[in-house]
C-alpha cells in the first residue's frame, strides 16, 4: 500500500488536472456579516457528481493495474461515493457495483445506476455492508473502492486542499480555522495534510451528524471506533459507521475539534448556500456551514474556511429546510 | 460617450480582475444526455451579488470621475442592476439610490438596502421609471448608471464573453450555439462581441420573458421599442420594458435568433440547475437553460453555451418549480 503524504496529494493533483472541476472558493458579503468573520466556501458541490468523493474514484482507479480495472470495481456507500465510483468507472469503461443501504435517497440509488452501476441493495437493520461487499469481491473477482481507508482515496480528496490553500493565496488570506463534515475521514485527512503544509497554523473542526458522533469518541479513546447504534437521519452523506483507521492515524496527531450537527444546523446550512451564495447542498454538505453559523460567537473577526459537499438532494428534502 | 469594442472589454476585464468572480463554466453529462448535446453552463449565478449585473455596475464607477461618484448614483432596477449598483458603490464608498417598481421581489429590495442604498419604490401602472429617476438626479446631482444603454456597462458584462471563450479554449470546445436570457441587451451584447471576436462563428439566441418579446419585435422592426403593456411576471430578471438602443445597435448586425421562454420553461431550467448543476436560479435567469431543454431537438450532437444568471429568488418562488 502507497504511503499517504503531501507527495502522493501533489501526484493526484497533476493526475487529475484536467479531470476534476476546479472548484471555486465562494464568499459572501451578506454572509460574513451574519456570521462575524470572513467565510470561505469551498463549493464542492459543483463537483462531477456532485460531491467530493469523484476526486479520490478518480485517481484511485487511475493507479489500479488495467487487468484489474478490467476485471471491474466495487464500493459501499451512502451514495456519493458510490455515484463517484460509478462515474470513474464509467470514464475508465470499466464495469462498476455500488452496495448501498436499502433507505439510500432515490436520487443516489438513480445517478449509479445511469452511471451503469449495477447498483445491490441491503437491509442495514440485518446486514453489515463489508460482509455483502465481500462475497460479491469473492464471487466475481472485482476490486474494492475504500470510500476512506485509502492512501490514494485520501489522496484525492487531498486535493481540495491544495485548491483551497491556491485560492486563499490569490486573495491574500490565512485561515483561523478550517471545517469540514466528517464521517469516514478521507475528506479531512487529505484536505487538512494538503493545507497544514500549505497555510501554517489553523484550529481544524470536524462536524459530525447527531448520533454519528464516532470522530468525537475515538479521539477521546485514541482509537478508530464503529458504531452499532445506527439511527435515521437526512444527514446521510456524513453519517456512515465507522472511523476509518488510516484518516484516523493521519488526524489523530492533528488533534481536531469535534461538533455535533443537528438538523436543524443542516437546514440553516443549506438556507445559508440558497441565500447567499446560489449553492445546493444536501444536509450532510451544509451541516459544516449551519454549524459554523451556530458557533459563530467563537469566530468573530476570524478567517473561517468551510468544506461544502455535496448537493445531491431529492426536491422534497431540500424543501424541508423552509418547512418551519 | 467612450466607444463600445472589444477593447473596451478588454479594459474592463484587466480593471475588474480580482474584484468580480471568475464563475465557473459548469458541465453534467447527465444534463448533456437530456439535452443529446454538449452544453457549457456559465454559472454567473455565482458572481458577486448573485448576477452578472456587478461587472457592468464595477467598471462603469470605476470609470467616474472622483467627484462624481461621491456625490452618488443612481439608478432603476427590476433588482440585479440595483443589488450591483448599491454593491459597487459600497466597494467605492459612495451613495446610491435604486429605482424599483413596487412589485420587485422583496430580496431585491433588502438586498439593495443592505448594500446602504436608498430605495425609492414607484406604482409601474401609474409612473415611469425614467422620470422618477430624472426628477431624483436633477434635485440631487446623481449620476445615472444605466442597466444597459451605456458602452461601459455592456462592456463590463463582456468580460463574461471573455470568460467563456477563455473556459471553452481550455476543454477544447468552440461553441455551436451561444444561448443568454436578454432584456435591456447589456448582457448580450457585451458577451456575443466577445465572443464573436474570440470563438468564430455560431449561432446567437436571445431568450425573451413571455409578454417581454421586444427583440423579437425590434429585429423585424429594426428600429428598437418599448413596450407599454407590461404583464406581470415570475421572470423579472428580463421583464424591462425596453430594448436598449446602444445593445440594439451592436445586436443588429449580429441578427440573432430570439426565443419565447414561459413559465414553465423557467421552471424547467431552474430544476435542471438544481438537479445537474447544484445551483440556485431565479426564473429569468433560467430561462435560457430550460427554453434550450424545450428546443433540444434542433441542438443533436452540438455544442451549446448557456449564460445562467442570475440567483436571487425568494424559496417561496423557488419551491414553485416543483408544485405541480
Amino acid at each position: 500500500m502507497q504511503k499517504f503524504d503531501l507527495d502522493l496529494i501533489l501526484k493526484a493533483q497533476r493526475r487529475l488536472q484536467g479531470q476534476v472541476v476546479r472548484t471555486p472558493l465562494l464568499s459572501s458579503a451578506m454572509l460574513n456579516d451574519i456570521v462575524g468573520a470572513d467565510v470561505y466556501v469551498k463549493a464542492e458541490c459543483l463537483q462531477k457528481t456532485g460531491a467530493f468523493k469523484f476526486r479520490g474514484a478518480m485517481f484511485k482507479l487511475s493507479e489500479l493495474a488495467p487487468s484489474d480495472r478490467n476485471k471491474g470495481v466495487i464500493t459501499y456507500s451512502a451514495g456519493n461515493h458510490g455515484q463517484a465510483v460509478a462515474a470513474a468507472a464509467h470514464q475508465w469503461g470499466c464495469p462498476s457495483v455500488v452496495v448501498m443501504p436499502e433507505h439510500a435517497p432515490k436520487i443516489k440509488q438513480d445517478n449509479c445506476r445511469w452511471w451503469g452501476a449495477e447498483v445491490v441493495l441491503y437491509n442495514k437493520d440485518v446486514e453489515d455492508r463489508e460482509d455483502v461487499t465481500q462475497r460479491l469481491i469473492e464471487s466475481r473477482g472485482l476490486t474494492f473502492v475504500s470510500p476512506f481507508d485509502d492512501p490514494l482515496i485520501m489522496a484525492g480528496q487531498g486535493t481540495i486542499g491544495l485548491e483551497i490553500a491556491e485560492q486563499l493565496a490569490e486573495v491574500g488570506a490565512s485561515p483561523h480555522s478550517v471545517w469540514l463534515g466528517c464521517s469516514g475521514g478521507g475528506l479531512a485527512s487529505g484536505t487538512l495534510t494538503a493545507m497544514r503544509a500549505k497555510c501554517g497554523h489553523f484550529e481544524s473542526v470536524l462536524v459530525e451528524a447527531e448520533g454519528y458522533t464516532k470522530w468525537q469518541t475515538a479521539l477521546q479513546k485514541g482509537e478508530p471506533v464503529k458504531l452499532q447504534l445506527l439511527p435515521k437521519t437526512l444527514l446521510d452523506g456524513i453519517a456512515g459507521p465507522a472511523v476509518g483507521a488510516l484518516p484516523f492515524e493521519v488526524l489523530k496527531p492533528v488533534q481536531p475539534r469535534t461538533e455535533v450537527a443537528y438538523l436543524e444546523d443542516a437546514f440553516q446550512g443549506m438556507r445559508a448556500a440558497f441565500q447567499y451564495l446560489k449553492l445546493v447542498l444536501e444536509p450532510g454538505g451544509a451541516a459544516a456551514l449551519g454549524t459554523l453559523i451556530r458557533e459563530k460567537a467563537r469566530y468573530e473577526g476570524k478567517t473561517v474556511v468551510v468544506v461544502c459537499s455535496g448537493g445531491n438532494v431529492d426536491p422534497d428534502v431540500f424543501l424541508q429546510a423552509w418547512a418551519n
